[in-house]
């Protein structure tokens, strides 16, 4: 049977330079160096297109909070996806930075509720970082912020913007909130980042759904994984069933640079 | 002096025909009837659209709250203003319904958000009506299904769409969150409203701005007389000030129907 090793298992966000080697870093050091970089390289561009998008300024009562809060969670999957798929499918990572930033916004403003409702929990013991109220109003003014950064950037065409905005939306409103109840909020993202970078980077329908799917079992992966209950040996064995069905869904885009995007369910 | 009347003062909705005449009905009876069936006759328009868009499907306990959050606060101007302003500059009304369906989304997410706030205040006494985790997350599931329907509808085309998506969230959102931290959230959506109209409606830039200032000063007199401190007297003279300017952005729309939209400020 095939070792499964999966780089983002039990973090939900990609590893920054400067964090500790993941586990299995002593066992495949060259591989796990390269992942690192590819995924490294994207989180650096959302990040410094973030930082110039949402500066501290004037009142700093509101914008402090609103830089924390979008910058102290985990960076999301969805995010690089969305990068990773554009670049399968050949655009160019420019065409997408903008649309994963707008997914990073959508997941810290979940982040942000999901944390508030903890916090707010009877007896929960977690503090709030800024009080109840402020939680909310900036959770609140993050996302919507996150459709200005993408409607607003003129980049692609307009086409092609309002698809992204539609399977943004989507994937946080209405449909995405019904997910969000089952209790894996941040899951919801995958699929979606995978399918805006499709979309950006001018994939097919084919390719788009294809992508869509890839990503839908990259969350569902990571999910399982971040999952504290259920025994290890059921867990590995559905994940290696969903990594299974990804890889499949990236069988359709033989011949263009897939290597890189699967190391997100990475096999050795 | 002229008298003022506001048919929208302290109520910040669109009256139903169903409700009570306005207290200055008696004084000038036709007038009102009419001004009431023009902005009754949009906001019907709206509400069948939010109504076929937001089914009560499965599950219910998701959808039951969106509903009933949807459609039981005021009714917003600023929705109302959209189809209106739309109509101003040579607009078919159904260019613009989409839109502010849209806004009165927005609004109700603003709205159930600040109920939340008001609730959650110890010692406030006011009911939740679904429970505080429950409306902090249906608020989050309206909001960007107002962007869902705008992006989605393929109605006007792309690039007019993209605009109102930013004009929206920037209403919303970093800007509008900074304006609702000063206590009037409710407000922040006319300018936007009226904007939103004029772009839709094919508006020039000018147009456009105009619209969107006249938009601002119906929401300052609003707000300013739905805030029951201050003294009554000052109040009407500020409040006839903002008329004044208010109607002056009008006069640019010479020879175009401005006499329905400009009813919203009404001087009799």
């Amino acid at each position: 049977m095939t070792a499964l090793h999966l780089p983002l298992a039990r973090t939900n966000f990609i590893r920054s330079s400067s964090a500790p080697p993941p586990p299995s870093a002593s066992t495949t050091p060259v591989t796990v160096t390269q992942n690192l970089s590819y995924w490294d390289s994207i989180y650096s561009d959302i990040n410094s297109h973030l930082k110039k998008s949402i500066p501290i300024r004037h009142p700093v009562s509101v914008f402090e909070p609103m830089h924390h809060l979008t910058f102290s969670p985990p960076k999301p999957t969805a995010a690089a996806l969305c990068v990773a798929a554009c670049e399968v499918v050949g655009g160019d990572r420019a065409d997408a930075v903008v649309a994963a930033s707008a997914i990073h916004l959508m997941h810290a403003a979940i982040y942000t509720h999901d944390h508030l409702l903890l916090t707010d929990r009877p007896g929960s013991g977690i503090p709030h970082r800024f009080g109840s109220n402020v939680e909310l109003l900036t959770g609140d003014g993050i996302m919507p912020f996150g459709f200005e950064l993408l409607a607003g950037s003129g980049g692609a065409d307009s086409e092609k913007m309002l698809k992204v905005v539609v399977e943004i939306a989507q994937a946080v409103g209405g449909k995405g909130m019904v997910d969000g109840w089952s209790g894996r909020p941040s899951r919801r993202l995958d699929g979606c980042g995978a399918a805006c970078g499709a979309i950006l980077g001018g994939g097919s329908v084919e390719e788009i759904d294809r992508m869509k799917r890839f990503g839908v079992y990259v969350g569902k992966i990571q999910g399982l994984l971040s999952d504290e209950s259920g025994s290890e040996g059921g867990k590995v064995e559905l994940a290696e069933k969903w990594r299974d069905l990804a890889l499949e869904e990236l069988e359709y885009f033989e011949g263009k640079k897939i290597e890189q995007i699967s190391t997100i369910v990475r096999v050795t």
